[in-house]
């Protein structure tokens, strides 16, 4: 049957757009992210730009996407505001030199923004789908993101139909927007395999104005292999989580969230090979390559995601056995794999990676040295605020030992002492529960700390006696600025600032 | 009837209590407190130290609590440990001062925290009642704070029973506590007014280790009148919201969370005068005085709160009405007063207080210059994160001038720019909302800032041109340096902190 829309090339797609519009795309993570379509929109611009004529539009997104959208857009410098979570490279560069317009949100929170008006108009939906019906039926494909909030609030639709993905991934998608406020309702999930919405996500028809077809793969980058380092930090993740078994205070063992990233796959894979560890659930927001074999072991039973962001043979696994995967595997909207309410209520133990962590308890998750955005804080503080448990990993150092990832205070904060529970390194782990600052600075020091900086760190706490949190601010980015200074945080000369009044 | 229960002296009562042990007091803020057992408490912690012997408890409560409670246990120095919430300045020196630990919390996260075990076993739960049957049910004051909790995990429980709160206060709590992880459902409160729990608490009655008899009014201070300042920023926030019905942001007028003090009072006026914000509901906390106004010129239709923290003339005019108050007002746990999933659900409109706010929209709500610990936390964080519109009020200057509330870089971060919506001072509004950090700067300073630190924040943004966000962390805390060096945040001089390499 064909279908009642037109059939466009990426370039007669791309035509539609005009300089200053904003597009919601697809994707989430480059798992389901739109490719020929922003290709051929950062064509025009860098055409328009060589013409001196100005082409830049809104871009916003389920999460971080590929080099094909964010990477192309923001090589022809055709992005005027991004909202929220970014990935590449390009872009980054773009938004730290001022050329992009950045605004960092927690993920849960970006597509109830969209429909309370809180980002302007939408003009554009651009979705990358495996199937579509006359109708306006579209099956997503790796990923869900915000496509549905996109779909129904954007003037105009555009669908890349991208063969890659098999029709037969109807199914793997639970597509539930919630009411806004003051007719919202319960998000009616409450184990992490319950089905809520519909397989298959709707647009009015009348607004899609054509489809075009692809068959270009996700463009997900694959993972180091783990080191000591990461599996140390795994191991160390594993035996707390053992631990509290043990001592009854986890009830049973609850589902898990884990960020995504080389030190992600190594504490799944530390879980997934822990005696003491039953088979577990996860309710997460971005699935990776660790966590299909943990399915394949059967050491997790069941997965609620958002994404697979997995590398391509991975996701050949997945999609090869799909009868196997599809009772295993559900992906939901990011409002929904995110959301507070199903957060708390199912009681996720939550692990995401920290740049930095500080003396207290707070965590930079954004921020180098204060000024430059790496990311954004993407779901971690969605999780982190409504866990039942809450762990940071983090390496004790980097750039080759230069830089300690323990500081005195961190240079951005994103989850404050009143949100961070667990902090590990490769080192060992600090249990901040019910532990007054000073408390958690002794533990974090000397559990956490690379050696080399603890009795740097030590300097610092003892440099005043009185307050609640023992800051000397003159102080507090001494670390930072002897980096900036020498590259290096080592050799912090604590003498001049400590000697003012403002330390005492 | 009389009770089965031992009529005890608090002197009696304080008899049971052990150096060492854990004590869970009802009372959310001043308001339904013990006072009778914990000055008692107190004398004995006393007499314990003249006689050189140890005598420290740890004490748990919902939120701050009055001078018979913090007070008379911090004079005593008898509080080894304490969480959450606290505003009693004799405790404030302790914690301050180190003799007491004490760990910052957001509100609706303690008590499923005592649950779970994280905060160690409860020995004793000491609530206050207008009423008691003998098979255990709690007829609680004037709040419910975290009570049933206490009364259900603490291995003895001792009463105060005052009747100085009428019996007949019967009705005007719901008492609701969610199962733990696994087995949580949903909070079903679908509206402000929604009863979903009991009006009574109960405990096992072979716990209760005797009542105490008491009179004690309770000790909820007056607020002061409003000042032209706290008037225009009540103005300003009502202008505001005004604004947003017309614009079709608000969708109707939804329920309100309003902090407690001064500015708050002032807001709540405000909203009550403005002749575009519709009749009201109040999905929050704490009332005060105002509130109480509200619901008597009928432009508040219903409060749902956690405490009635009314001056004592204000609690008299509720208690000789609780026939028409009743069906106005409900009392809940503050678990459920302040769960995410209810503030997100229903839709808060969420003003709190800030100590400070920074040029990029994260917010002190906690710490002066850094290291002094002023209150804690509360509740502003439960709300903030989920509420539709979250707003920060503050006057741009204290001290008499001599300290900017609006500073490059807050000294804590409770709040962080991901979850800060809006800033009002008396001078006017900064809606962040889809601002980047460049923006929100520009904003803050020109609409927000006192017009005399206007220039040295200017000079500040302008030190770097480059970076998401343009820190200069030399130079991040210089307005603090500058006030602990001199007592005057005005000033600063910036000249040596510019012209190094962490500048650039």
């Amino acid at each position: 049957m064909s279908l009642p829309f037109p059939k466009l090339t990426p370039q007669e797609a791309a035509a539609h757009v005009e300089h200053g519009q904003t597009i919601g795309f697809s994707g989430f993570t480059p798992a389901g992210a739109p490719k020929a379509i922003p290709t051929a929109i950062a064509d025009r611009a860098e055409a328009a730009h060589q013409s001196g004529e100005p082409f830049k539009i809104g871009v916003i997104t389920g999460a971080s996407t590929g080099p094909s959208l964010d990477g192309a857009l923001a090589k022809a410098n055709a992005i005027s505001f991004r909202t929220p979570y970014q990935s590449n490279a390009d872009l980054r560069a773009r938004i730290n030199a001022g050329d992009t317009r950045f605004f960092d949100m927690h993920l849960s929170m970006m597509p109830q923004a969209v429909r309370y008006g809180f980002l302007g108009p939408i003009d554009w939906a651009v979705i990358e789908a495996c199937d579509v019906t006359a109708g306006g039926g579209v099956v997503l494909t790796s990923s869900v993101g915000a496509a549905p909030t996109f779909g129904r609030q954007a003037k105009r639709v555009l669908i890349e139909l991208n063969r890659k993905h098999p029709a037969t991934l109807l199914g793997m998608h639970d597509i539930f927007e919630p009411a806004d406020p003051p007719h919202r309702g319960e998000i009616p999930i409450f184990h992490a395999s319950d089905r809520i919405g519909s397989p298959i996500m709707t647009v009015d028809p009348s607004r899609i104005v054509g489809i075009v077809e692809t068959d270009r793969e996700d463009e997900t980058g694959g993972y180091d292999p783990s080191t000591p380092e990461t599996d140390a930090i795994g191991n160390h993740v594993a035996e707390f989580l053992a631990a509290e078994i043990e001592a009854h205070r986890l009830p049973s063992f609850l589902p898990v969230q884990s960020g995504v990233g080389n030190v992600g796959n190594a504490v799944l894979a530390a879980l997934g090979r822990h005696p003491q560890i039953p088979q577990f659930e996860m309710y997460t927001e971005v699935l990776q390559d660790s966590v299909v074999d943990l399915i394949c072991s059967d050491r997790v039973k069941f997965a609620s995601t958002c994404a697979l962001t997995l590398s391509p043979p991975a996701l050949d696994k997945v999609y090869s056995d799909l009868k196997f995967f599809r009772p295993r595997i559900l992906m939901r909207p990011q409002e929904i794999s995110n959301h507070p309410e199903v957060i708390r209520r199912l009681g996720l133990i939550s692990i995401n990676t920290a740049i930095e962590v500080d003396l207290f308890g707070n965590v930079n998750s954004t921020h180098i040295m204060g000024r430059q955005m790496m990311n954004g804080i993407g779901g971690s503080g969605d999780f982190t605020r409504n866990a039942y448990l809450s762990i940071f990993t983090c390496p004790s150092s980097a750039k080759g030992g230069k830089i300690s990832t323990v500081v005195p205070l961190v240079s951005h904060a994103d989850h404050s002492e009143h949100s961070v529970q667990v902090i590990v390194t490769e080192h060992g782990i600090a249990d901040l529960r019910g532990r007054s600052p000073h408390e958690r600075a002794e533990l974090i020091i000397e559990n956490c700390a690379h050696p080399e900086f603890r009795p740097e760190l030590h300097a610092y706490l003892r440099m005043v006696k009185s307050g609640h949190t023992p800051h000397t601010l003159r102080a507090a980015f001494a670390f930072h600025c002897r980096y900036l200074d020498t590259g290096d945080m080592h050799g912090v000369e604590w003498g001049p600032l400590a000697s003012t009044p403002s330390t005492r």
